[in-house]
């Protein structure tokens, strides 16, 4: 049986994987890792096959290899291997008679389960693999192991496993071998510690076997600390196999010591403790913290003709939870969450732009310390600015721990023509990142009303960064406009353009908002204006941003009513692009043309124009949008999964919304569809952000406009109801649309809500239902 | 059909593997490894399997990966790895049936050819690999692949290949990324740098396919850069593929230049000029090399009831020249020469002891070659006596590059009691290694009789290590001796002991030798003494030395005739050793014990006051020798591969030529046998030297005795006849042992050679016959 994802419509909280396939193990390493924002594991089977990739990500532990590359975050020693020998046949399922492979996660518990038969030679056995890193103890994961003997012969196992260190980032080894050895006589521990940033890993495994026959030896060996179990299940019988295991670190904020004796000493108290709890409690209160934490929290219930719509949202949600280091703000989310090293675990404007919404309008203390991040990382960002020759704060492309500043690698894939390595310049110019993160701040004090850190941590971004554009613009004397050039916009196909307008409306609108909030602060908060124009000098910045940003060139539309991407875009070559766009692979256009030769033609990777219209829909008028939807789509690739929901929202916002669920659908399948190559390196974060940014922005119709909430519902047509809920300004807020309209539910007693609704401002106080056709 | 080893009487330069198992990769990527001194590989399959170990290893290149590890071989990026897509279905072994699986390496050319049928799912395959690693051309390796089509589908091919720099040293990564691209549009290139010591590496690789319809394009991704060839092959019909690579590095020393530029110039320039020339053709060239320089020299003979003889001394020569890095003084044999990454490359007194006395007899400009490797090394002796508070030169038990000083790990493997990690106490005291390498530096000086050298190296080695002893002496008031306590002595299961024999005797040895030296140099090499006089104040040295030796305290035999392996050995508990001399790995005794229990039993890893009669027969009676000889090899688990030459050589000069038979084919068969794990980390380069030694020394009968050479031949009853030959002192002569007795025929016209014979001092002219029973 090929190996193909399965759902059913009797399980919306389960992702399945029936059938196995040595050839597509990434697919559900990546789509069915386990996480708790703390750490994150892809799914590797137990048993080794070649072409795996075994990955346990810590939530922000960088290093760098060596000064010549950038720091990422590591490949932990792995604690989830297990090889069995059965009988002198090593369990492999490339071989033999594989029955009723069922590899899946409930999403709901986090557990995964893989199960299946094997008949090999003589041997008949059934194999159930469950396991789950723990939401509720965030070092802990277990792993539980139930064999069969279905055939008719007395079976002898031999199973190896423990810590294994001798795994790397793609060849760029991370750790110390460290100091290894078995404590209390059961519990292995290896401490590793990272070769640059010096933060030292406890790793703690222990085992628990019932069969026959148990006898067991330790084997040490470089980078490794394994137990070989070995027993006997009789016909018939049974045997299972339990192991525990926990990692800490020198960086781990819950730690009152970082004292590798007493991380040791924690490490197996924390073991101990729960030595009495079975596995199966163990994982009850785990459900139990997602429950709480996740899904109790404005659920999302989609009515669908396609029950995957329903399994989407969970399966978004899941991910962004094992994938966010909440409990951290001194870290982000990586472009692949904690499931694999792609993109090096960097946090990019994905965060702002596509991810953050879902945390401030779901969990605002999330959010919160996301935001937090970027405050802490001002210093790298002014660094960065000084360094380039600019002020303010110039927020790197790529991020990792805050200090480490600009973490882009500056070498990437390689020229098809030249054969050479290609630069990434999207270090150096792709400069949107500082609006866009200006953007997040101003998205998280809007939705949550957060004044505290406004005053403390968000005001300063929002003004650094304006500074930042100040210094950035380019005086163009023959034409008295101020100009952006020899940038990357978020369409990275065109490289050093001129006035990319989503550049340059970003920049201007993070100038004018700056320029609003000083005057604000002025007017009606004293005391802060007073504290940040010590720091700013605020009436000299107003007076330089006001001089400018009238100067600040910003693309006009053509007489077709186009917008242009940037100076010279309506100028290039146009191709048929439907080719690119059918391909499974993204990335399909660079078998047939190099970065070069696409640069030449009017080839978008994402959205870019679209995109602008979207973040900042009340500059722009409806038809304008139409006409460039339009234009951009059919030139648009959609090589980034960061495309695909900008399009379902916008276009559903256009009233396109059978095209909408086109593109929700497109969305949806990045990472769940049938193709079992795309999510090899990783889930795709920003997508999973974007698909409850187009339910609930898209089909929801919920959005900010300025500093308006604004909730205008429209559902496709396969959609016969939708529910979700929001917080906002620290009211919780339910909503329920259908044919009818919709309704909105207020919980508490707080002071009514005020937003737009079909050109109307209306009051929720209790309830309210806006009947559908307003 | 299972993997076992085939040999063939039909052809003795021939080792071959019949049968594949995906278990057993290990054995033969280690004993079918190519190389030529400069750099060695394993032979590992071209489609990758789990449990595979690819090594690339260019002598010399020492690098730490961090400071809290030792200099080690890097394994360097892989250029040989080739993986197969066939209408869709990965190419391996494990899968389908294979048909007639043959890997062989012919010893005589260093071809190695893997061949079998392979039938999956409709495809009908044969395969076959040609490859070498060119003794011709140091730098150069190149291979051929054919396939043939058996099925009625016409079947398309996608075969990735080129260089892969992800492998490290068990998960230590030596190399940074480097620069990595395609030159002239066809030559694949990498430039890793070693992260410590900063030697870089220029990888280059060229294809070249015939086949139907041909595409090809590149990836580039991190540390790998491959092309991927498509191709079709019709039913019936053949494509071939070649494939060849170099490796230059930047401590090369037959490169005018180690700038990179250069570098890639070269390795361009050389494939380039060899573009014209066929793979046979350059395998012929290469096989013309070996021909030249090992198998011409000296040719060894061997009738004997078991043809295996005969092969195995071909498999040590050839080995023995695969690994010894003949080109450069810098650099030594490592204890598993190029064939595995297992004691890091390192070179141990395996050289002076085991293998060295093959080339001072064959090859005196190789020998020549390692011993001033040690004089190179006399600098890091020096500092490891002054750091130790000693004077004059302590050699590392493990050494590297030269200038490393002692490079032992300090951690090994787990304690089975504790389950922490052992100490190894070599590095730091295991001080017999000084006096081993003095002792080779007489044996290359004995027998070459090269003065010049002696003159300008020798003398000066052997100054330095007496002079070490003198400091490392202790002064045991009570009994009025000079003692050497706290030592780990060959048998390394003793550790911390007083008065190893071996270690007391070979100190006592270095210190007279050393006496004698001073005096001869005095009155025959004024010059020479008045130059090292003033390095050494020769006067003063030779009065200390004087002084001292009489003092040493010399182990004498007890009432029984026993030399006393250390000063408590005789009084340990004696334990039944039956059941680990019979299992099949080396170290089972530490299934049950761990070494501090060990080290309270009569329990002798290899070899030790045993090789002390052997190195020093002189100094001891055959009555006490056969008394020792009963009385210690029972207690000897034999789990160094050093240990059974030892034992064969000296039961052959006791006359028990039946057991010293029984020997010589255990350890002809470490490596060879058919058990297929114990070679699985590397060849044991110090065994091979040690199957010449059991041929010349042990049935020979040849020997140095101070500085007399010795021929005493004694064949056991399964070989008919033996035929050989050496160099000494400049003269080459050849020697045939058979029932009649030994005839020597010396080349060309120089003096005639004294040597003893049955006691008698004979002189050889031009050909002199000694009948047996002399």
């Amino acid at each position: 049986m090929p190996a193909t994802m399965h759902y059913s419509r009797d399980n919306l909280w389960q992702i399945e994987q029936a059938g196995f396939d040595h050839l597509l193990l990434g697919k559900t390493e990546a789509i069915m890792a386990l996480g708790n924002g703390y750490f994150g594991t892809r799914s590797a089977e137990e048993e080794s096959y070649v072409g795996e990739q075994r990955d346990t990500l810590v939530a922000g532990t960088f290093n760098a290899f060596h000064p010549t590359e950038v720091t990422e975050l590591p490949n932990a020693p792995d604690m989830w291997a297990m090889n069995f020998t059965i009988s002198g046949a090593v369990l492999s399922l490339i071989k033999g008679t594989v029955h009723d492979y069922s590899k899946r996660l409930d999403l709901r518990t986090g557990e995964l389960t893989r199960e299946f038969g094997w008949e090999y030679e003589g041997r008949n056995l059934k194999f159930t693999f469950r396991r789950f890193v723990s939401k509720a103890r965030r070092h802990v994961m277990a792993s539980f192991v139930t064999i069969e003997n279905l055939g008719s012969e007395d079976l002898t196992f031999q199973v190896s496993s423990g810590i294994d260190g001798r795994y790397s980032n793609e060849g760029s080894q991370h750790f110390t071998e460290g100091e290894k050895g078995l404590v209390e006589g059961k519990y292995l521990q290896m401490m590793p510690t990272t070769t640059q940033s010096g933060i030292t890993f406890v790793q703690t495994v222990v085992h628990d076997v019932h069969a026959d026959k148990v006898t067991s030896h330790i084997e040490i060996e470089r980078r490794r600390i394994l137990l070989d179990h070995s027993f006997t299940v009789p016909s018939g019988g049974t045997a299972t196999l339990e192991r525990r295991a926990s990692i800490y670190t020198s960086i781990d904020n819950d730690l009152a010591s970082h004292d590798v004796a007493d991380m040791r000493a924690v490490a197996v108290g924390e073991l101990d403790s729960i030595a009495d709890r079975s596995f199966d409690q163990l994982l009850t209160e785990s459900a139990g913290a997602w429950d709480e934490r996740v899904w109790r929290v404005h659920p999302i219930i989609i009515d669908s003709d396609d029950f995957r719509d329903q399994l989407a949202i969970r399966f978004a949600q899941y991910h962004l939870h094992a994938s966010t280091p909440a409990h951290d703000e001194r870290m982000n989310i990586g472009a692949k969450g904690l499931t694999g090293e792609n993109y090096k675990g960097h946090t990019f404007w994905d965060t702002e732009v596509f991810m953050l919404p879902y945390f401030a309008f779901t969990h605002p203390d999330i959010a919160k310390s996301l935001v937090t991040y970027r405050y802490l990382g001002l210093e790298g960002a002014r660094n960065k600015a000084e360094a380039n020759g600019y002020r303010g704060a110039q927020y790197p492309w790529e991020a990792a721990w805050p200090s480490d500043g600009e973490v882009t690698p500056v070498w990437g894939a390689a020229d098809i023509v030249t054969g050479q390595a290609t630069k990434i310049w999207s270090g150096f110019i792709e400069y949107h990142i500082t609006s866009d993160v200006a953007f997040g701040v101003k998205l998280y004090m809007d939705v949550t009303g957060d004044l505290d850190w406004a005053r403390a941590k968000g005001y300063e971004i929002l003004l650094e960064t304006a500074r930042f554009w100040l210094s950035r613009l380019e005086w163009n004397g023959e034409k008295q406009q101020y100009e952006i050039n020899d940038v990357v916009g978020p369409d990275e196909y065109k490289e050093h353009v001129n006035n990319n307008a989503f550049t340059n409306y970003l920049a201007h609108w993070n100038m004018t908002y700056a320029i609003d909030l000083i005057d604000s602060l002025h007017t009606q908060q004293p005391e802060v204006y007073a504290k940040l124009d010590e720091q700013f000098d605020l009436e000299a910045l107003k007076a330089q941003l006001v001089d400018m940003e009238g100067k600040v060139h910003l693309p006009q539309p053509t007489a077709e009513g186009i917008i242009p991407q940037d100076d010279t875009y309506l100028s290039k070559e146009v191709i048929d692009l439907t080719r690119y766009k059918a391909h499974d692979t993204v990335g399909s256009l660079f078998r047939d043309y190099n970065l070069d030769q696409v640069n030449d033609m009017q080839i978008t990777k994402q959205a870019d124009v679209l995109l602008l219209l979207l973040l900042h829909e009340d500059l722009f008028e409806k038809e304008l949008k139409l006409k460039n939807f339009d234009y951009y789509e059919p030139k648009t690739t959609h090589d980034s999964s960061l495309s695909l929901s900008t399009h379902a929202i916008l276009s559903a916002d256009l009233g396109k919304l059978d095209q909408a669920y086109g593109f929700f659908t497109q969305a949806r399948d990045i990472d769940m569809g049938e193709y079992m190559k795309s999510s090899d390196p990783g889930i795709h974060a920003a997508s999973l952000g974007g698909i409850w940014q187009m339910i609930v922005f898209g089909f929801g119709g919920v959005r900010m406009i300025e500093d308006k909430l604004r909730i205008e519902p429209h559902l496709p047509s396969e959609w016969q109801k939708l529910s979700f809920g929001f917080d906002y300004q620290g009211q919780s807020i339910s909503a329920t649309v259908d044919e009818k309209g919709l309704t909105l539910t207020k919980a508490g007693t707080g002071d009514g809500v005020t937003f737009l609704s079909g050109g109307e401002e209306l009051t929720l106080t209790d309830t309210i239902h806006v009947p559908s056709g307003r």
